[in-house]
Order: structure tokens, then sequence, then C-alpha cells
């Protein structure tokens, strides 16, 4: 009898163990499946940003759109800059990223000509380098991500034309000089002169980047056009500037505003009904699919690898974060960006 | 002395199981945290590709591409496609599909303004839709992950000027009513007047995407203009009746041909050299992107989710997949894929 219990409690005892062991290995078999599934890296995987005038706002919900990335694919990063606006610096911060062989690194080129060797001189030691904001056409890096800005002045004309019924007179002030806004005013005289006949676009000045030349612009353009209906700023001290003249010289709501950019002045100008639009950037965008392509670049997830030998860059070359227009209905989204 | 084998077998077998049950609990406990980590859905997710001519090989490495991500992703996919070029039957597969709830929809639209009403419906039903290769800009759908035709244009003329050592003359055999090959063409004409002024383009002809209309207006090219040095096809039909012409008037490798996309035929001819090179689409690119962006809107992981209410794409509106350039020395890569 106790004998009989004995084989019993050892068949039980085996019975459990069995159990228990069967459970085990199935739900660490599934668990460490699914562990070895999924995109993700490890901690110690270095990504690194790297801007100019670092500590400017605009390059925050960049940097916070880097970081989200990486912590979705558990990897670190680091964010580092020039201080300036100052291509030099740029240039030893860049040589000083590459000294410690990160896993990847996204741009914003202060100047693209000037930063091409440098650029280079990271894809020949083997560092993936996307490029964000602002491109380096020329460089080997076969990536930018960041505003179309034709397709931003396109958004600015059909925005301008639909805050004045598709009919008026419109001046813009902008950096004349520079690629990106000369592409944003192509794209909204384009958008009016084929979509909105009943728009003229009477004048294009030059603000330069500052607030009181801008402003300046603005009283010629109001003086000169006494029926004008709205001017379009490509940048936002420019806006601010014209916001400037236009609350002077004429009452608000008259002429409209279209502004560029989300700096805490512009938005409160939108908010008090001096600027009656601006476009933001897509930036967390920028830094999100930046840390994610070079991801993708170092872990060789791309077409490449997938596909032998294949001659075709691994990743979209270009990709456009677009822009979204901002009025006193969304502003609050904006504060605090 | 049998009592006591008792107790001994029953705390060995109780040391046993709390032995097995430690092991199993703080390994699966890592295994969690792991499958926490990283970016990763489970084989419950279903994201579904519809096409139009399902059976044509371009979809193939759109296919892998979705394929590939979603593997990477651990979620499943299916494949749906109208079999013919027929914009009714693909708006009733759409319907299907969004009957059945999937957690997202990768859509190339025959024809983006009948399509519109259907692919609307899927977004209103909640269903995350991107559009990839061929677009619906009036719909819903907030990106669109393709060739940048314009772009494509402008490969192309670098890739004739290279060919021609920047002189001569050329002709263009495309659609000229298809807004794509229309901008092929405006890529190709803008670059050659700005970037080489000894290339001159002399004529732009249909080939209604016909081989014999093809083969004849490369034919009435050649008589038409006998220092002709170059024919740029916009499309693969057309390129191989463009070849067939420049074969039988001319000696080969007399007139350089640049063509469109990688279907067998074409690929052959650019073996033989009557085809000097061709542009390839990024069609795994395409495929890619667009399951890893469903993911992104069916997850949350934009900047919507991260950064509270706020009034922006959730995604980059334009992903430009690029072009690459077949020639006798890489064609071997393209062959089967």
């Amino acid at each position: 009898m106790k004998k009989l219990i004995v084989v019993y409690i050892f068949l039980l005892g085996l019975f459990a163990l069995y159990l228990f062991y069967y459970k085990s290995t199935s739900l660490n078999e599934t668990a460490l499946e699914k562990a070895q599934e999924g995109i993700r890296g490890n901690m110690n995987e270095k990504y690194v940003m790297v801007t100019f005038q670092a500590g400017h706002d605009y390059w925050k919900r960049a940097l916070k759109g880097f970081e989200d990335a990486a912590g979705a694919l558990n990897v670190s990063i680091e964010y580092r800059g020039a201080a300036q606006y100052d291509v030099h610096e740029q240039i030893t911060v860049l040589e000083q990223v590459i000294a410690k062989k990160p896993d990847g690194i996204a741009i914003s080129a202060i100047d693209p000509d000037k930063l091409t060797t440098t650029i280079n001189k990271a894809i020949d030691a083997g560092i993936p380098v996307v490029l964000f904001d602002s491109g380096a056409p020329s460089s080997k890096a076969q990536t930018f991500i960041g505003t179309d800005n034709y397709n931003a002045g396109v958004m600015g004309a059909q925005e301008m034309a639909s805050l004045l019924d598709n009919k008026g007179q419109v001046g813009i002030v902008t950096l004349p000089n520079q690629l990106n806004h000369q592409e944003r005013v192509k794209g909204f005289l384009e958008t009016m002169e084929k979509d909105y006949p009943g728009i003229k676009v009477v004048e294009v000045k030059d603000g330069k980047g500052s607030e009181p030349i801008s402003r300046m612009a603005a009283k010629e353009l109001l003086s000169k056009y006494p029926h004008l209906n709205g001017i379009f700023a490509t940048e936002a001290i420019g806006g601010i500037g014209v916001g400037s003249a236009v609350s002077a010289v004429k009452g608000k709501n008259k002429v409209k505003i279209v502004s560029f950019d989300t700096d805490k002045p512009t938005l409160d100008l939108i908010k008090d009904g001096t600027i009656s639009a601006t476009l933001a950037q897509g930036t967390w965008k920028m830094g999100y699919w930046s840390m994610q392509f070079l991801f993708h670049l170092n872990h060789k997830l791309t077409a490449d690898s997938k596909l032998g030998n294949i001659s075709a860059p691994p990743l979209p070359p270009n990709v456009d974060t677009g822009v979204s227009v901002i009025t006193k209905k969304n502003v609050g989204d904006f504060y605090g960006q």
C-alpha cells in the first residue's frame, strides 16, 4: 500500500515536471521567437544627429522624432551641432563625430558644397548617412528627407486663395538668393497662375531675412498697391516684419498674411489675428524617418540586401515631409512643440 | 523508512517544480521584455496590397517589398488585384477588401478620379490607406509612395547626355496624354535645356504605348533627322518598338536608346546592345515602405500620437522611390527580379 503511494507520488511528480517543462519550453520558444522577430537593434548602437545653430528651437521637434524612432527601435542616439551659423564649425563637429565611428549620421547641411567632402568621408568610412531638412545633392549620400519647398509654395498659394475668396492682389516678401525660398516662390506663383486667375501677384520683394527690412518691404508694398489684399512671407523673421507693417499702417484683418514656420512670435501673431496662416514644416517626421532610414542602412534591411547585388539606391532618394497649415483654429496644438 | 522516502520524493519534487517555475518565469520575463521593444506586430494583423492587371510581372517586386516588410514586422499580408486593366473590376476588388476590415490597404490606383470614392470609403471606415506607384491626389489618402516622374526624366536626360558626350540630336517617343509620361518628358526637356546646351531635342512623338506605332514613330524620326543620335522612350513597349526600328534601319550602336522599366524583352535588348540604358523604378521600395507606413498608421507610431492632437499629416505625403540606370554592365542584377 505504502509502496503504491510512493510510486503514485513519483509518477505524479514526473507528470507535474513534464507539464511544467512543456509549458516553460513552449512559452519560451514562442517568446524568443517573438523577440527575434520585429525590427529592433540594441542599445550599443549609436546614431548621431548633426545640425548647425544647435540651440535653436527649430531642431527640437526633429530631435524628438529621432529620439522617438530610436526608442521604438531600441537604439541609442546623440545630438551634436555647431553652436553658430558657421560652416567651418559644422565641419569640425562632423569630423569629430566620424572619428567615433557611429552606426549612422543624420545631417542638416548648413552649406551643401562646403560640407560635401566631409559627408563623403563619412560614407567612405562605411558610416550610413542621410541628409535631412537641408540637403547636399552633390554628396554621395543617397537620401534627403525634408520639405519639398515647391509643394510648400503650392500650399501657401492655396491657403492665400482660400483666405481671399480667390480674388485680389498679393505681394511676396522672400529671400531671392536662397534656393529653398526660390522654390517656395515658384510653387506659389505657378499655382496662382494656373489655378487662381482672379489673384494677381503684383511684386516680389527681398526681405533679407531681417525683421526691419521685411517691415520696410511690406510698407512699400502697402503704399504702392493701395488695394493689396495679401502678403506671402517665405520665412518666419520676414513674416514678423510684415506683420508689424500691416498692423501699423492698416487695421488688422484687412491684408491677409501667410507666413512660414512655427517659432513662438509667429504663433503669437497667429493667435492675435495679425498673421492669418503659417506653414509648419514636418520636422518630427524628418527626425523620425532619418533614424528609421539609418537603421535600415546599418542593418541592411533594404532591397540591396534582400535582392542580391542589385544596382539600385537602397532607400527612397527623396522624402517630402510636407507642410501643414496653422491658423487660429489649431494654433494651440503647436505651442510647446 | 518508506515514509521518509515519500517525504523525500515529495520535497525533491517541490524543489524541482520551484526550479522550473523560477527558470520559466525569469526567461519569460526577459523574452517578453524584449518582445515589447522593437517595432513588431502580430500575425493576426492583415495588410492588403491591391493593384490592377494583377498577374503582371511589374508588381512582383512591389509585392516582394511588401512581404519583406511584413516579415520583418511579424504581420500578415494578402495580395488582391483586378485581373484586367479595368477600373470597375478594381473598385469591386477594393470593396471586397474593405468589407473584411483589414489593418491597412496599399493601393495602386488604375484611375485616380474613379477610385476616389471607394478609397475614401476605406478611410472613413478607419482603415489606414496609402497609395503607391499610381496615386489618387484628390482622395483622403495622405501619402503617395512612387516614382517622381519629373526626376526620372532628369535622370533619363543625364544618362542620354553621357551616352552622347553632351552633344547631338535627340527624339522622344512617349504617351503625350498621360500625366506620368508628360512629367518624364518635362524633366527630360528642362534638363537638356538647362544643363546640356550641346544637345537639341528635335521632336516629341506619340507612340501610343504600342510596339508597331512606336516603331513607326521611330522610323519617321530616323528618316526626318538623318543626324539623329538618340531616342528617349518613356515606357517599355514603346522602347521595344524604337529598338526594332533602330535595328532595322540603321546599324546598332549608332542611335542610342534610353528606355523605361525592366520587363524581360527590354533587358534582352539591353544585353544585346540595342537599348543602351533603361530606367528601373524602385518597386521593391514602393512595397516595403507602403507596408511600413500602414503599420505606423495602424499602430499610431506617428507624430500625431506622439505629440498630442497635432494638426499635421501623420506621414510624409510624398516619397520618391527613385529610378536606377540599367546598362549592359549591371543588367544581370535585374533578371528574375
